[in-house]
This record gives structure tokens, sequence and C-alpha cells, in this order.
């Protein structure tokens, strides 16, 4: 890009535009990097330089960018149809993608309901399960568990529900009133379960469901645990009848190593919520499925009043569901799951070496997913002062060596698209170790 | 489509998909319509048989289906860039239509949050709004006025401002509390500005915004309001301090004959929510824009902790953005508001005729929409008996004369498309007479 046009659009992008998550003030002396083109895992920006998307572009990516099926796919689709009301009218993009996740979710779940994104996924489960216990005549349930550390995404239903207080607390107001129970991954699993089941037992008549992150709390920082969570917390909540929402937005489409999280646990949730993998991560769509007990709760003369009066302008987009028809033919065309497993072994592997480094502390990972803290003093697990804002300094190295990083505070992660080759993860190692050797030296 | 295969797509959709806002039981013994081309205002069945999206696939559809344009725009930009993360991260579709909206929405609107649909962006609107009087030092503003039979989307923040009962009341323990104010178009003007002055006035030191559908409520019954009101809202938000937020995401880009409702009133809301037309209909996408003064009191240094943490795995979705951009070009290069303004007044006065009929009364409308109530005696004002769900049969004897009709309740309306011709208002309007003589016949 003409380095004219280029400062133009960076000018009119501060004049104009606010970004998500994002301090603003962050960027009065400093650009946004403005990407041009992505391919495969890279981003190429309007600076001529390129960038090693390591972070799927927050967690969504999944085959590369501009994957030349998933064009194809939209070329095709827009001949035929781009959008159409999704109530009265149905359309085969929807009916193909629903059976096919029906097919590949844990047995059990047999209905689907779109809707746009990863919040509005839960927004739905979480008014699914609560009209469920009116229909079944326990008006008393409309509170849920949810996990310290627990993101569920930004509407308020899925904030009262959310266990950052960095992101949720200030909104308290606004929020209905839930239970925090401490998480596995920060607390262990045992004082973990012992928690719930203490809610649980205490209140269950209040108690419609328990929403939680299966083995990667993601944006409470990649707090990682184990599947016995699962098993455990599933016998649970059937001891209790509560229903247990997994909320796979970010772990769902082959991202742990395994199609779902759950399946790590052999686990059927009661309701499941997937979204940004769901299209390759190229255009918003999310899912919420459900048991047939819940569907047929709802199922019913209209005159009793049970109709789910939840839906959205784009519900079952025709061009997002052919997108999704398409990713998971090329997960079976591809093997793609056989070559996760390969891949994730190795860049696990890898990984592990930054222990030796050190200002790393805590690594772990889970498939294409790997996490490690940077502290100021391993021994004495002394982290750095918050106003050094280690990450951010990271995030910015990572930039000067090609690398799209987006700490969590002091967590750095890999989230990597699951067509990441061996020799990708090589760079992005290699490119790291000095990201992070560069940045520790200095702080 | 050959019958074979349309027989076990219908099947798969019962078995499969759950629709929204549906009663699933409906379709017990009638199928779904299912369609599988969609071209100009035409939907076309796998029956053979052609529609008229006479409600533009829920409010959203602009230019007619399978634009040539808006297809060559998702091509070249799929040949850029699919989608990339949008912290940190920037692109030129989403400047572009950044600076287009700013240019093109209510003078001192400043600044654009993307998110992905209608009910997302009022998530946004309120949030921001009361964060805004948090860092105002106003800590006890966390309540919203919302009017009678508004309706704001399905998330629970949204819900928490929609006044229909029927969708929004079982929902009340997952709500935050808000105040309902009588609606201009159900109760009158004066008494609705009375009663939210009042509101006001009493509870000033609580009360953040005001939200609203301006001019149109629409999923509440098209009803339709006048433009004092906005202006006299306006003044009351100055005069007690409190946000008046513009849900234009239905009547947004050109429905109501100007670019924006808000323009019939020369009014300035402090937050507008867009979206459906936004995308010309075609994929999902919204956008937040606020004034200079509530952006400001979120920029400052980091660890001022203003941030405004909220965002979408998809927000600025670069095919959306392209889409939007293109759609816009064709409102400038088509002069398509001069075509509404023409098409709109004819469709108006022709509609005006369906009062001649025994059944129909309250007839309304703006600009491409237009609205009527199916009564069993006007002269007494005596409405159907419910149980016989007259616009339910007015939507499937509507199939039946290849028009899509999808009325709230008795209420029978048009929502076109920008694009229809005076011809096709014509076949129309004798589509919906024949439709409404048949039925009412029969009821
Ligand atoms: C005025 C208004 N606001 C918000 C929404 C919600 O938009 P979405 O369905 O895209 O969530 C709608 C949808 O019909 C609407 O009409
Ligand atoms: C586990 C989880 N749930 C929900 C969401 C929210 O999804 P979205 O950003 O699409 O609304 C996210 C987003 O990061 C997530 O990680």
């Amino acid at each position: 890009m003409e380095e004219h046009k280029r400062a133009q659009l960076l000018h009119k992008d501060r004049q104009y535009v606010w970004h998500p998550f994002t301090q603003m003030k962050d960027y009065e002396n400093q650009d946004h990097l403005l990407i041009e083109k992505a391919e495969g895992i890279h981003l190429y920006g309007a600076d001529g330089r390129t960038y090693m998307d390591t972070v799927s572009s927050w967690w969504v990516n999944v085959h590369g960018h501009g994957h030349p099926r998933i064009k194809q796919a939209i070329q095709e689709q827009m001949e035929r149809m781009d959008h159409v009301m999704f109530s009265g009218l149905t359309h085969e993009p929807a009916i193909v993608l629903a059976e096919k996740l029906v097919e590949r979710t844990p047995e059990g779940l047999t209905r689907v309901f779109y809707s746009d994104n990863g919040s509005t996924a839960v927004e739905v489960a979480l008014k699914m399960s609560y009209q469920y216990w009116q229909h079944q005549g326990h008006k008393t349930k409309h509170k849920f568990i949810y996990l310290q550390g627990s993101y569920h995404g930004d509407t308020l239903g899925a904030v009262s529900v959310g266990g950052v207080d960095l992101y949720h607390a200030i909104f308290k107001p606004l929020l209905f009133s839930a239970y925090q129970a401490p998480s596995p991954a920060i607390s262990g699993m045992e004082q973990s379960l012992e928690a719930i089941e203490d809610l649980m037992k205490r209140h269950q008549s209040e108690i419609a469901g328990i929403v939680i992150e299966p083995l990667i709390q993601a944006a409470g920082g990649m707090h990682i645990y184990g599947a016995d969570f699962l098993t455990r917390l599933r016998a649970l909540c059937n001891t209790y009848e509560i229903h247990l929402i997994a909320d796979e937005v970010a772990t769902g489409f082959g991202r742990t190593g395994k199609m779902f999280a759950c399946e790590y646990a052999g686990m059927t949730p009661d309701l499941i919520c997937l979204s940004k993998g769901l299209t390759a991560g190229v255009m918003p769509l999310s899912a919420t499925l459900c048991t047939e007990e819940i569907y047929q709760s709802f199922y019913d003369d209209y005159e009793t009043l049970k109709t789910f009066f939840h839906g959205h302008s784009f519900t079952g987009n025709p061009l997002a569901c052919a997108v999704g028809i398409e990713s998971l033919n090329i997960f079976e065309d591809d093997n793609l799951l056989g070559h996760v497993q390969e891949v994730s072994a190795y860049m696990q592997q890898q990984f592990r070496r930054f222990a030796d480094l050190e200002h790393v502390d805590h690594i772990r990972g889970l498939g294409m997913v790997a996490a490690l803290n940077l502290v100021k003093d391993k021994d004495r697990q002394e982290a750095y002062d918050p106003v050094k804002r280690a990450g951010y300094q990271i995030y910015k190295q990572g930039l000067e060596e090609g690398l799209i990083l987006r700490p969590l505070g002091d967590t750095i992660y890999y989230w990597l698209p699951l067509c990441t080759t061996k020799e990708q993860v090589d760079t992005i190692i290699a490119r790291t170790s000095s990201v992070i050797e560069k940045v520790t030296a200095k702080l």
C-alpha cells in the first residue's frame, strides 16, 4: 500500500473507530497495525511486513486465512441466496449444517438453535435453561453457577456469568445475580467440586444450570484443567437436576485436539454453545444445541405459550452456514484432527523449552493452545508490577519480530490455526523466544 | 429441486432445526417453506413457486437479494482478507465504513463501535451510557427508561428494555430493573412525554438513558408516531441530563424515507444503534455510534481503568464491512432515496385503499413501511378472538398467493425492500387484497 494511503487510513482509524477491548489512548502515539491481506497463517501489513497469526485472530481461524474452498463456498452460496429470514422459511445450508452439528457434537444433543456470536449462543443457552424449568413448574430456578475466571461474552446476560473482575465488576448493577464457584484450574479440582456441590445442595431449588468453559478458561487467562472435572461435574448435575451448559465457543472445532473439549470426558452437556471456529473464523455465526428433553419441553400447542421467543435478524445466515458446512468438509477431507494431533504434540514439546527461561513460569497447554506466565522472580513466584504492563510490551515486541501475540495480562499464549505446520511452529517458537528475552531483559 | 431432495431436507429441518420465534409444533403437520434461491424481491421455493419478500426478510434487505455489486464486493474482499481480529489490528473496510457512517448519521455522532447484531448494538449503547456516568462520578445512574411496546433485541440486556410482554415477561427474574413509559404511538404523545418527564424528574439521579425506536415501534406491532415526539424528547434529555439512545436497527438506511428516522426531527441522539440494513441485509454486522463527549470520557491512561471492556470475536468483520460500504455506494449511485420517495408515496396511497375492506382498521405507514390491523368489527373496534390466530391465517394464505407476509399478531404489514418498483407494489397490493378477503371471509 502507498505510504500516503496508509497514513490517511490510520488517521481515519484514529478519528472514527473505537476498537473493542481497547484503551484508545494506548494508541495516541502509536498506530493500530493496518492489515491489508491475510493468507494462511500470515497477515500482511500495509507497512510491507508479514506477521504470523499465532492467536488465530481471537481464536476463530481454523484452516488459515483465505482458504480456497471457503472462498468457493461463499461464492457459490452468493449465486443462490444471500440471506432470507429464518422464521417460516428454511434453507439447505442451515439444515445441512444443523445435521452435521448434531452428528459431530456429543451424543444426545439433538436440536440446533442458530444465532450470531458467542455471546448470543450463551444467552440462548441461559434463557432456554431458565424457561425449561419454568415449563417444568420449577418457577424459582433462575440462578446460574459460573466459575471464577470464566468469560462467556459481553452481552449483559453473558456478563452476569462472567468471572473476570477487570471486565465484569463495573457492570454489576446491570447483572442478574448468580453464584460464583472456585475454578478447578485456579483453586484445584477438589476445592472447586466441593464448593459447587455445596452450592447445588443448598440452592438446588433456585439453580437452573451451571455454565463452564470445558478444559480451557480462555479469556480469563488460559487456565487449563483436567477432564476429570467434567466427568464429576456431569454426575453432580445429574444428582441435583441442574443443567450443565458447556460453552465451547473457544474450545470447539478441534482446537484442543478433539473436535469438542467435552469429548475428553466422554460427557454430554445439556446445552452446548458454539461459534468462532464454526465458520472457520470467516464470519459471525453461532449455534446452541440442546437435548431432546429440553426441546420437547417447549414443543406444545401455541396457546400454552411455551414458544421460545428469541431470534436475531440474521439467524441461520445462508452464507455463514455454507462456510460452516465447507469447513466441516475440510476437517474430514484433510484429516485435520490427525494433523492437529501430530503438530500439537510437537508444539507442546517445543513450548516446554520456554521453561528454561528465567522469567517464564507455569507452562501449560492442550492441543493447539499453549500458555505461560511472565514473572519477575520464578523462585519467589513474584509477578511483575502491573504498571510495567509486561504483556503489552510483549505484544509490541511481537510485532517487531513478525508475530501477532496478544497476551492476557502477563500470560503469553498461542492459539494456533489448526493448519499450522511443524516448520511454522519452529519459526513461531524461535521468534517468541527472542521476544521474551528482549522484553524481560528491559523490564 | 427434485421432490425427493426437497422432502429429505424438510424431514431434516424438522429433525434438527429449532427456528427462532417459532412454536415448532405449528409445523408438526406443515412444512417450513424451503427457499432455494433469492433474487431481487423474489424468493424461489423448492416447490417451484415464487414469493415476493414483502418483509425484506425481517426488515434487513435493501437492494433486493443477490445484488451484483454486493456479490462483487464480497468476492473482492475475500481475495484480500476474510477476517482478522479488530484489537491491535485494523483494516480498510472497517475504517472506510466508519467514516461513511459518521458522515451519514446525524451530526455530532463521531465514533463507531462495531458489533454483530441489533441486540449487541443495543447492549453496547446501554453499557456505554452506564459506564459514561460511572466515569462522571454519577454512580447511581444505572437505570434506563423504555417505551411500552418497544423491542430492542433478545439478549438479556436488550430484553430488560423490552416492552412486549408476550416476548419479555417470562424472563423477568433475569432482567435488570428499568422504567417503562407509555408509548407516544399507543397512548398519545402528550401522555407519553408527561410520564417520561415525570420519571426523569423523580429519578434523575438514577437514570442513565432512555432507549427508543424512532418513529416506528416495529416488532411491538408497527406502532408509528410523529417526529415532534423526538424533538421534545431530545429537549427533555438535555434538561435532565439523560442520554437519548436511538435504536435505528430497523428504521435505519432509508426504510422510513430518510436515511435515518431521527432526521425527521433534525435530532442527534447521544447514541445510535444500527444493524439490519447496514449490510443491505446480507450478513450480520452492527454499529453503535456515540458523541465525542461519551467517547472522550473513556479516553484516558490505561491505569485509570476506563477502558470499555466489550468486544466480540468477529468485531469489524471485513466481509461485512465491505458489503456495508458497497451498499452505501449504491444508495448514492442509484439515488436510492429519490426512488424511495417516489415509490413510497405511491405505495402509501395504494395501501390506504385497504381502508375500504370490512375487517381492516388503523391504517398507517411511513416510507416503505405500512401496516393495518385486522379486526372482527370495525365500528365496535372489536378484535378477533386470539384463538383464531387471524395473522397466522394471513401468513399461510399469503404463501398460497406468492407473498411472504409475516403478521405481528393481527397486524399485517409491509416492510418493502427499497428497490421495490411501482409495478411490484401493484402486484403486492392486489395479492394482499385477495389474501385479506379470503381469510376474513372464513374467520
Ligand atoms: C428496533 C430493533 N432493535 C434491535 C433488534 C435486534 O436485532 P437482532 O435481531 O439483529 O439482534 C431488532 C430486531 O428486529 C429491532 O427491530
Ligand atoms: C468461551 C467464550 N464464550 C463466549 C465468547 C463470546 O463470543 P463473542 O465474542 O463472539 O460474542 C467468547 C469470546 O471470546 C469465549 O471465549
